[in-house]
């Protein structure tokens, strides 16, 4: 489906590597500490991380629908179902997935060695893993790991968290906002690590959010849903989804605010929108520092004919890998863009789709807008942060996807590391 | 979720482009010619094939399911239905695609100009174009191509025709076979192009066969939808489909046998067999060209649930961007294609998977099989021909889909061409 070649400077034909790093805020949140630590996982950067509170805190969490998960997911899930949380461990360089009951039992060990350092439950101990599948995790230093995070946890220790979780990614993911709740300050900061396999209903991706809210586990757990699916579950990569994702709220009370009990409690719609916030920042960052990119791919669809049509008309956009290489060689192409929608039996009226490439109408009624749009939606492919927009004229649906190009080094990474 | 770097040979970190030219027999069917010339859509390149039949023909078609398709897609539809056929004039270089009325009257010109030329109604000629999307047909080169393949047509022309419609693809394909069909020989050839955007329920192909067989348009009908779906729908290069996916079979009786008038006539069961043979093979010629591919890969699922959960797994593997890109690398890394599977929602019985690489179980009964298995599977990841074998033990359906590797070609393909 190709023929004319195009000339384009030689500069386009690497993959660029900016630097990427745009964190928010790592907040100090009251009660909570943190610390990241190297224990031997990994060759030399950090690997191990390490949340806790200060008291109970009620915890709610999102996790991978894969079909096969990771043991710390199965630790993890029913223990979230409960409610209460003191504090998370994670470690990055190992996945701790398809090992059998060895993989539970370590997953349980990691728990209950932190559970013993911090005088609480097991129970109450989350645990998460990323990283090569099928290889057992290194107990002893892991371990060794717990204790010396412990030694280290600290009000300002946030970033070294966020360090530590990192596989890939090519910059720590975190960001924090505060807010007034029924005149109390709140204060929210959260983590997350990304950066391939990432794609819609949560991905290699973690992300473990810290508040001293007062609420109880049952809001917050409807509170965690719904920003997922607005901002987690939005991201895409590769369209690949992980055995291992979890996402997991904590929150302490320490504010303390009359407790949020349902999302009608006074104070919760602020509450969810500083959630919706700090989840919408860590969701940029995923898919910025996708694997390989080198652009932000913001895509927006409208007039689709229900929301089930809207979604799958952005995530086939987002997941082209013919409109993901396009977006990385500045090719303002918006004919894979309307293929890759017809291929996935999305409803248009083609008479009446628009498309806007970084805000540059490209097609309109029924064909291309000609040479001078062409050439100004290119020069806007130039930019760091590319917006897609499609309007379909089949109905009145809309839907976002956020995404990255596909480069070479999407290639690189993936053909010479083991995950 | 990915750490340790591996050390792997510089040499596998450039794609290698293997002479990948594998065509088969280019047979001269009789009673059909062919043609395949410049005329000026392209710059250099053969860009214009016709194909014709000395007597009228039956005919069956089966094109995209793409809710966009191509002018000579709508050309099509209506007149494979009606079965009868006496030529097809193909174009690569230009789609014909989202052009609206224009295009319309394109194509149908297209198919009235090779008429006038072969003294036939339009409504038997079948047209096809294959190249850059929004762009018109030059309609004067597309009319004076047609009249110089007209006086270029030739019984042994099948190659030069397949040349023709060529974009991306490496090496022109053909295929051919010879059959006995109630005591008389009957003779089937064809070409067909890929090579990116290839998926599932057809994509940018193009594929013509011709047959002496005399067989209704209804038999042919049921017999050409039953192979696609067990070849061309069976080869997935990058999760794309095309506005302008096109199967053609033309039949023309000259072989004299007893007419094929369903799938119960004598010698059908027979007809349908060779015409598997010339698909699949040309099946697995779009497979091993895939744009920047190094390598044909089988995905062999077994023990799925059902039939559509076969399928599922069968495609999320060929499909997934960690898993060509591992093959790309000769990673044998089975981890993720247990996490494509998962995130698939494939249902399995995991402490009874087993997968296999070329050949060598790599993960059985919850776990690894060990060092020496995965020496031997990288070992064996360095053929040409990859299988990857997955046993889900949730039932009895089973699925094969073929694909390619992906590689840094892919990326410097998509990103420097406008498809």
């Amino acid at each position: 489906m190709s023929s004319g070649k195009r000339s384009i400077p030689a500069s386009k034909k690497r993959s660029r590597r900016r630097s990427k790093s745009c964190s928010g805020e790592a907040l100090p949140v009251p009660g909570f500490r943190y610390a990241g630590v190297h224990c031997g996982v990994k060759q030399a950067e950090l690997d191990l991380a390490m949340i806790v509170s200060e008291v109970p805190a009620s915890v709610a969490g999102v996790f991978t629908q894969s079909t096969i998960v990771s043991a710390p997911v199965t630790w993890c899930r029913p223990r979230a179902a409960a409610g209460r949380a003191r504090a998370i461990v994670a470690n990055s360089g190992c996945a701790n997935t398809a090992l059998g009951e060895r993989g539970e039992r370590d997953a349980a060990s990691m728990a209950s060695h932190a559970a013993k350092a911090l005088g609480c439950s097991a129970d109450h101990v989350f645990v998460a893993s990323t990283g090569v599948i099928g290889e057992p995790l290194p107990m002893a230093a892991i371990r060794s790991g717990i204790r010396q995070a412990g030694s280290e946890l600290a009000a300002n220790g946030l970033r070294k968290a966020a360090e530590a979780i990192r596989t890939t990614d090519t910059f720590a993911k975190f960001a924090g906002v505060k807010a007034s709740i029924n005149r109390k300050t709140v204060t929210l900061a959260g983590i997350a690590k990304g950066s391939g396999m990432i794609e819609p209903n949560m991905a290699t991706m973690l992300s473990f959010l810290t508040t001293d809210v007062a609420a109880s586990p049952a809001y917050l757990r409807g509170a965690l849903r719904r920003v997922a699916d607005q901002t987690y579950n939005r991201v895409t990569i590769d369209g690949e989804g992980s055995t291992s994702d979890t996402v997991l709220l904590l929150a302490n009370g320490l504010a303390g605010n009359a407790p949020l009990r349902s999302a009608r409690s006074p104070g919760a719609a602020r509450f969810e929108a500083a959630l919706l916030e700090v989840a919408e920042q860590l969701a940029r960052m995923l898919a910025r520092d996708g694997e390989g990119a080198t652009k932000l791919v913001t895509v927006d669809v409208t007039g689709a004919k229900n929301p089930k049509q809207a979604d799958r008309a952005a995530r086939r956009i987002a997941n082209s890998l013919l409109v993901k290489t396009a977006i990385f060689g500045r090719d303002p192409n918006w004919g894979r863009i309307l293929q890759t929608i017809g291929a996935g039996r999305v409803e248009v009226k083609l008479p009446r789709v628009e498309v806007k490439l970084c805000g540059v109408p490209v097609f309109r009624a029924g064909s291309a807008t000609g040479r001078r749009a062409r050439d100004r939606a290119e020069a806007g492919l130039a930019a760091d942060e590319i917006s897609i927009e499609v309007h379909l004229a089949a109905g009145r649906s809309r839907a976002r996807i956020w995404t990255c190009d596909l480069s070479y080094d999407y290639v690189r990474i993936n053909a010479e590391y083991t995950t």
